[in-house]
């Protein structure tokens, strides 16, 4: 299933290609504009242009395919000063090498940014971590290397099996289930037999989780968070992957089970706060203590040495009909910010992929 | 080194030993009179009498040589309705006995709270999460068994070695460092090759907690917490084995380094206050997710069953002379209240124990 939002913006001498020398490509890249508070706003982002230097060699000059919009970027953005390339990886085509290894028409894996283009050197080349050759996805589309099948699907895979450490029956707690890490979370849950009890925004992203069978979907939007649980867990929930962080995880803490894991993916609920603005404690000690409940937050490239392990699996179960996945697509380089600021309003379902 | 605190309250029924029959023992028991709000009162408290059961067939009666008052009955008392007997363990000698394994005169570790005299039924003494006869501690008092022998001991070692698994060369911040619990892990830590952070409250704490060899020593009371582990662990805390939780937790969190591991193991700061009286949260997601730290809460009786490995190993220290302890003793069970209280107060320097 994929959904496309197509968005129109203003801004024609972006929607060029970028013009090519015998020496040179001309490359468009979003950056900050002014220092972002609260939601972000299209007009904290410019776009700009620059020619890239020519390759030495062992150079390649790669044009973006599929780029990548995820809620990490609002941490790193807040973290970056006016001027700064936004963060980011994209699917990208090889348009031209001087490196034998990766010849023009490749397609990689890369982390230039907000990028139209790019030049990257022998040494990033190099670097697993930062660029990979894609393998042929077959009938999947290699936008599923910035999703499912990369970084998010191994954030649910690497981020729910080992801070998690589910066992068959028990009780597991997902909130943003419809977003790309949440769904992928569901999933794996339930292929490792335990029940899900999904929370999403909304009646169309509940019936989306609902379609991917978990056990119960609710509406944190419309639903009272704890009451929810003590019927739906009433001995407790043993795993609970937080997305969503600040008041969410107050009101599911206290329902953990002894001996609970909380894996602390991220806080979408707060990016876009200001320190002092949050309410509640998410995670109280006084629950934790008598609890004896484990927390650990991540970043999933800790899990680098064992990257391919994650994709493999991920892409085994899609092929035997257990992993299902979504993209919200959006059409055009001139709409990342466009796309960027949907993910906090809850516009997705799914990975969000913007298509050059 | 020991400090004796005498403290005399006119109560002089309860100086009485307990008055004996052929058949029944007469007992002391202190109760919750009123439920606590704040800083527990001697007023919330009542000394009742009761006359114990006679023995039956396994049954044994056991009179208080030393009891325990640990900051953790807080937390129980706040569960606890008017009438309630206060929790916790004691030291006591066996005076009545009808069970071959337990003849009168053994010495054993029990919990029936804060009793003068307790009768401990069949099923109770094969329960050894609740009755232990204790063996020969040669030079070592028996309080010991109370604290750096019992469970504080265990406390700081469990919850230390197995939560933030150490390494040699690590920055470990230990606070309430003058505590039964704190100034064990500070030794702790130490045999094991890392570089000690210790806070405690006031001169004559510091002083006591420098005596443990530990590598810094900060009086939390004039100091500021961020700006000491600035200086004192540049790299980050690996480390944190937290007594204390609340603003102290909230200014340590953000100096952890990557990777951290926090213990939790109270939050004595906070036991006093009413939920929503607390102001910064401690264990902010923002901090726990890009520096990929682990936190962990705990009770120290999910080790029972490796309880004597423990043990064994901090008699041995002590041998050594690895490992110093101290308790502050406080004479008289009429004074249980008093010797509770002044834990908030933080009266005591090592493990604060009631002599009968």
């Amino acid at each position: 299933m994929s959904v496309v939002r197509r968005l129109f913006l203003s801004a024609p001498y972006y929607q060029q290609a970028a013009r090519r020398s015998s020496t040179s490509v001309e490359a468009r890249v979003w950056t900050l504009k002014y220092k972002c508070r609260g939601l972000p706003k299209l007009s904290d982002f410019e776009c700009k242009s620059e020619i890239l230097p020519p390759c030495d060699d062992g150079d390649v000059i790669i044009a973006a395919e599929w780029l990548s919009v995820d809620p990490y970027m609002r941490y790193r953005i807040a973290m970056s000063k006016p001027c700064d390339v936004i963060v980011g990886s994209q699917v990208a085509k090889v348009i031209e090498s001087r490196n034998a290894d990766i010849p023009v028409g490749s397609y990689v894996l890369a982390y230039p940014g907000w990028r139209s283009h790019a030049r990257v050197s022998k040494q990033h080349t190099h670097n697993p971590s930062t660029f990979t050759k894609l393998p042929d996805f077959g009938p999947i589309r290699r936008s599923a290397a910035l999703g499912i099948l990369g970084m998010t699907g191994n954030t649910a895979y690497f981020g729910f099996l080992e801070l998690c450490s589910p066992k068959a029956g028990e009780t597991v707690v997902v909130n943003a289930a419809a977003g790309a890490v949440g769904s992928a979370v569901c999933q794996i849950a339930k292929i490792k037999g335990c029940r899900v009890v999904a929370f999403a925004g909304g009646a169309r992203k509940c019936d989306y989780v609902r379609s991917l069978g978990v056990d119960e979907v609710h509406d944190y939007k419309s639903e009272d968070i704890g009451a929810v649980l003590k019927a739906a867990a009433p001995d407790g929930v043993n795993c609970y992957f937080d997305n969503v962080g600040g008041d969410f995880t107050a009101a599911v803490v206290p329902h953990m089970a002894e001996y609970g894991r909380i894996s602390l993916c991220g806080t979408i609920s707060t990016y876009n706060k200001q320190r002092g603005e949050q309410t509640a404690p998410p995670l109280d000690p006084g629950w934790l203590i008598p609890k004896q409940i484990r927390t650990e937050g991540f970043i999933v490239t800790r899990w680098a040495p064992r990257w391919m392990e994650g994709i493999g699996q991920l892409a085994q179960w899609i092929q035997e009909g257990k992993l299902k996945y979504n993209e919200t697509v959006i059409e055009g380089f001139d709409n990342m910010p466009e796309a960027f600021i949907g993910l906090f309003r809850g516009d997705n379902i799914g990975k969000t992929v913007v298509q050059f």
